[in-house]
């Protein structure tokens, strides 16, 4: 089994569900792929791209079951690239922001496997492109912060709402609906005006696109 | 010169620098383009796609010379959309990311001209990944800010480097070479530690991307 070319892996951003707002750069490692490991943000159009007889593999949450656990998918990127394929991880959004693209560019430059990572547009750029809501505007927002709003992902790392809540002019909050009680109330506590703009975005850039908008308050 | 199909406007991302970081998207709308209007930071290679006949507008700063005004820009987008055209407003980065996208985008709403926002990959996510230093990683960092370092640009929405200081794991500075000495002792004022990694990027993902990298400290 094992290629005497070397491996590549490529840790590629699919965008954020628009399968029109992916890169050349991702398209052109879609096509070239001999192995693609994708999740469950991908959208199913992207995988058309790629050439017949390339693996395809789920490493998403298919209904009643387990995400492959991150070990896993890791595992199986440096198995296929030792065997001197050309491997690309499709993940949904940017790899590098809250797309674990880190930890798998950590473990192959650990393997010594060469790799790249192709940026994507993240959900919050996509999103407020789609909903008309820019994330800056002149003399109304000159910074932006993007957060997740899943307590359970990261405990070593909180997210200080203390200092969100008046610390920037616009605030993006991935995965924020499970939490959505806690959040308000936090950032009410630490002073954020009851009268903020707030929109809530659903399935943003794709044909499922829900927004709802309104205050902090209600 | 007054068609009588209706104009139309595309505000366009051009993405990062490097062409072949645009949107498949993003590129479609260029092909399409009747009339081009685009930036400085906007990539020549990226022109080529626009079709033989397609009027091309250069918006950005000459040599010696001042950049186009905004309000003439947004006069120019008006223009030629009311005379039928499919206008496409190609800009750097993200409209909506320190793009000014927003006023266009106002701009063409209040004067009644159809009009889209198409996003980009903006250059904090298209240099954490030419540069692999991930905006976010589990455990290290789990909120991202944006902010500008341009004094002179906002001084309605001031940067809160008091709050940034220690409110998120990562912050990216958009233009922020001029008043790197301010900005640094803001964050140290403030309570930034002087061990924090620093990494200076200077035309990020292009061929001519340089990378400084040290601490707070030096």
């Amino acid at each position: 089994m094992a290629g005497n070319k070397p491996g590549y892996v490529s840790i590629v951003g699919a965008g954020p569900g628009d399968p029109e707002l992916i890169t050349l750069k991702a398209l052109r490692r879609i096509e070239a792929a001999d192995v693609l490991l994708y999740d469950r943000l991908v959208s199913e159009e992207l995988l058309d791209y790629a050439r017949e007889d390339a693996v395809r593999v789920y490493c998403g949450k298919a209904p009643g079951r387990h995400a492959m656990p991150q070990e896993r998918i890791q595992a199986l990127m440096m198995e296929h690239a030792s065997q001197g394929k050309h491997v690309v991880r499709l993940k949904g959004g940017d790899p590098f922001v809250f797309g674990r693209g880190g930890e798998e560019a950590l473990a192959m430059a650990a393997a010594g496997i060469p790799y790249e990572v192709v940026p994507g547009v993240t959900s919050a750029i996509g999103a407020s492109a789609s909903t008309g809501i820019p994330l800056t505007h002149r003399g109304l927002g000159a910074s932006v912060a993007i957060v997740t709003g899943s307590r359970c992902h990261d405990h070593d790392a909180p997210v200080r709402w203390d200092k969100l809540a008046d610390g920037v002019d616009t605030l993006v909050i991935y995965m924020g609906v499970s939490q959505l009680g806690h959040i308000r109330e936090q950032l009410l506590l630490y002073g954020k005006n009851r009268q903020t703009p707030v929109a809530l975005i659903e399935r943003g850039t794709t044909s499922g696109q829900r927004v709802w908008t309104g205050t902090l308050d209600n």
